[in-house]
């Protein structure tokens, strides 16, 4: 994780799309409305020429996103092996150039036809291959740091109140969001936080990964790849997230909002400092 | 879509597994409690003995699931093109048996690596060639329709409810819902019930299809191959799958929530038969 030369920087444009489209729709008074939707637009990602995967991806942050998955799919181990990264919206197209080349590519991209899916977009085998020799850092946090961050982190999700259909992921630091992504999957939104961790050379330690999304087994591994030992949503988790993260010694706490949450895997490492005062009626899953 | 054989069945398995497992989690207030969460397990699809994708799937419908996937890829036009359905757990496989073989599959399957995505799961391009051979029957939908239909789907999420985590598919006619689905992926969710119209020799005519999830182009896709017109969700929409009913002439409604709703595209469609009484604060997106 920590081999990337300090200060080391590709090349990459900046060419993120505007996230939503103006569109007409009419409501349930027959009334003509002007609202916005999400763009989703296929992103084709090229390294060395050669074709990976075409993403569909709302667009505001195609590089990051390149990278990201490049890292988070474990096809690129250091950052300093990538020259460049480059995007054309002609082409619906991000090329991304290496300095050396890749080892074992030939072997990688063979796998990819394997394992698909996790429920979101598509894993190679290598993914799995790299993710048990993953260990991640001892980690507590406070209840309290919790409910501050869930505070702070909500007026974040700018594109979502905006249009809907999106959701967000954001890398905390103690009670503070360092970067907020959105995007129409929670796995891209994801994958664009791992490239601009690279990119700015910020450590996955002591850092909390938050997503709007489900904890399935893919978000885990995401979460795992960028070396974040706590994880918090919104939303519920997968039996096999959750086995998954029980594996890796991940915390993983879920279903937060408001004052409510549970912690599915590691409350040993919560230190329970600010208890609601009113136990309320037991919410719904969501 | 009519071509099958009246009558005609693949042997099946029926080696659904049990939708949800109950696990241990930490509230609030420092509590254990007693809570179950999604199935979330790899099953890879064989046809043929020839190894196609691997989904991640709560397991409940693998063999509608198979042959829906089979169907909405396009990879198979006919069900009686298929003689059996076979899934194994031990394996975490399913084999589909098909009687002479399937026109073209190097073809088919060479063209997976393109593209992949929508957010979710792998689209093969032969899915995208056939799309616009499509023709959707005309349709008309009455509001009092859709509310009555809202009103008696509410109580089918029985997995959502206990243990969240899931995305919600129902084929509706009228104002009841003929099937409903529940899986980790919408997409999943999607491709049984379209396993299930096969195998009960059911037409997407007249037909509505409900999803809790968004409506994204992949979304609109399988819809269409289902030949179904209607669309509607309890979420937004995404800018691609609006585009992409706009082509396909579908009428898509989203953010259908208690009395709320809004059309995308295709209001013509729909009589204001039954406008609610005050009109409301203008609710957030979903």
């Amino acid at each position: 994780m920590s081999n990337t030369k300090a200060g080391y920087r590709p090349q990459i444009t900046h060419a993120g799309l505007s996230p939503t489209h103006p569109v007409t729709a009419v409501d349930e008074f027959n009334a003509t409305r002007q609202v916005e939707v999400p763009g989703e637009s296929p992103l084709t990602l090229y390294v060395d020429e050669r074709e990976i995967v075409t993403l569909m991806t709302i667009g505001a942050h195609p590089e990051a996103l390149a990278l990201g998955y490049l890292r988070n799919q474990r096809f690129v181990e250091r950052l300093d092996q990538i020259k460049s990264v480059s995007v054309d919206h002609h082409t619906e197209s991000v090329q991304v150039t290496t300095r050396d080349g890749i080892e074992g590519w030939d072997e990688k991209l063979k796998k990819r036809t394997v394992t698909t899916g996790c429920g979101q977009g598509t894993v190679f085998s290598c993914t799995l291959d790299n993710l048990y020799t993953i260990r991640l850092p001892e980690t507590r946090v406070r209840q309290s740091t919790i409910y501050e961050l869930l505070d702070n982190i909500s007026g974040c999700n700018t594109i979502y109140r905006r249009s809907g259909a999106v959701h967000g992921c954001a890398l905390c630091e103690g009670t503070r969001s360092l970067m907020y992504t959105e995007d129409v999957g929670r796995h891209n939104a994801a994958d664009a936080i791992s490239g601009y961790m690279w990119l700015d050379d910020i450590s996955g330690a002591d850092k909390i990964f938050y997503t709007t999304g489900r904890l399935t087994s893919e978000i885990v591994m995401k979460t795992a790849h960028m070396g974040i030992a706590v994880l918090l949503s919104r939303s519920g988790v997968t039996h096999m997230g959750l086995e998954l993260a029980q594996e890796l010694g991940m915390t993983m706490i879920a279903r937060a909002r408001g004052k409510h949450f549970m912690i599915y895997h590691g409350a040993e490492n919560i230190s329970f400092d600010a208890p609601p005062e009113q136990r309320p009626g037991r919410p719904k899953p969501e």
